[in-house]
């Protein structure tokens, strides 16, 4: 049986693909042509064979996946129901702002996890091209009307908000995961010190994304 | 270039696939349990899929998949905006309901396909377990509370109306589709005198689905 950590790292990223697949399709439902309708749908297609992939490393550590995941429904699925979008512009924002806080903090623990598990996550996390859909379509969206970029400014930082306060009620009901940063596993060299370096970190990295739409984070 | 009318079955084959992809994602929010959410997932992403390979189908054939859609958005989103399922059961009925009705529509019609089309054509409209899913996740609920049997009855009525008032609509509009049945293709011999025949083969057929969930048609 592997580090539970572990299990709890690949059963909060399964669930996440999961309901990222959820989100995405229910973005192509509100697409304003037919070709994004199919650039999204094929995105949230990758998302669930992402979720797949997953799972089938939580069972080659010996794990059942319905049970790693069962600690982080509730938390994700209150997170995307607090921040439900309401509509295109908001829920590529949630897209863009979401993968890539999940991609940073992923990179940010991957010297905690055994090589095969890290390459799994890499290629799990790698570029679907919805950063680059959700850039283009919001920079054009505020460059039609400048008004745009107050509402999603104010969106990008109540995300980023959420997501660090689901993320601390998780860390304090999952003991071995927030211990990963105290006791690193042996030979693991890790330059993270605490968890609010983490945390710290990860914001200035969403900042240079809000940045990169021309959005005040 | 082909026969307009094979395009035309494509293209709302095509968009018709893209919308059930949408419909069955969205479905999965509201799944009961994450196993629920997991299996229809897996459907959607396979529905997805297959709008991939009709679409590539559509550009062998000559024609731009996005050109080939068009003239069905309208009727499907319309169809399917009509029709909103309003909980989990009333979505995987619409799913039984609707994906039997097609399969047996492009059964009747696939005499008239080149032999490769008809291949894919079968190939994406087999069983990716969503009929089993759906009977047996309805019977269960049936046999818990028995009023909930009136209700989906009434409901999978009203999904028969609706898609034969919206394909008499596109009919209407597309006379090469439409003229198929009049003028089959030289060495075709079809057994379909005219689209009333259709209708009642498929009315019959959608009769005995509902039969199967043990509600009147």
């Amino acid at each position: 049986m592997s580090n539970p950590a572990v299990i709890d790292l690949l059963g909060v990223l399964a669930f996440g693909e999961l309901v990222a697949f959820e989100r995405t399709a229910n973005d192509a439902r509100f697409a304003p042509s037919v070709a994004d309708k199919i650039a999204l749908g094929r995105m949230a297609a990758d998302e669930y064979l992402h979720f797949e992939a997953v799972s089938a490393r939580i069972v080659e550590l010996g794990a059942d996946p319905i049970v790693a995941m069962e600690p982080f429904v509730e938390p994700l699925t209150q997170f995307h129901n607090t921040m439900q979008s309401k509509d295109w512009l908001e829920g590529l924002l949630k897209a863009y702002v979401g993968d890539g806080i999940t991609a940073d903090f992923y990179r940010e623990i991957s010297v905690y996890l055994d090589t095969q598990t890290a390459a799994l996550v890499n290629e799990v996390l790698g570029d679907i091209g919805i950063a680059q859909f959700a850039v283009d379509h919001i920079k054009s969206a505020i460059a039609d009307d400048a008004k745009v970029a107050g509402r999603l400014a104010l969106f990008g930082r109540r995300l980023m908000g959420e997501m660090i306060s689901q993320a601390s009620l998780v860390a304090n009901t999952r003991p071995a995961l927030a211990g990963l940063f105290v006791n690193p596993p042996e030979g693991v060299v890790a330059d993270l010190d605490s968890i609010s370096t983490l945390v710290s970190r990860l914001t200035v990295e969403h900042s240079r994304r809000m940045d990169a739409l021309g959005l005040a984070a």
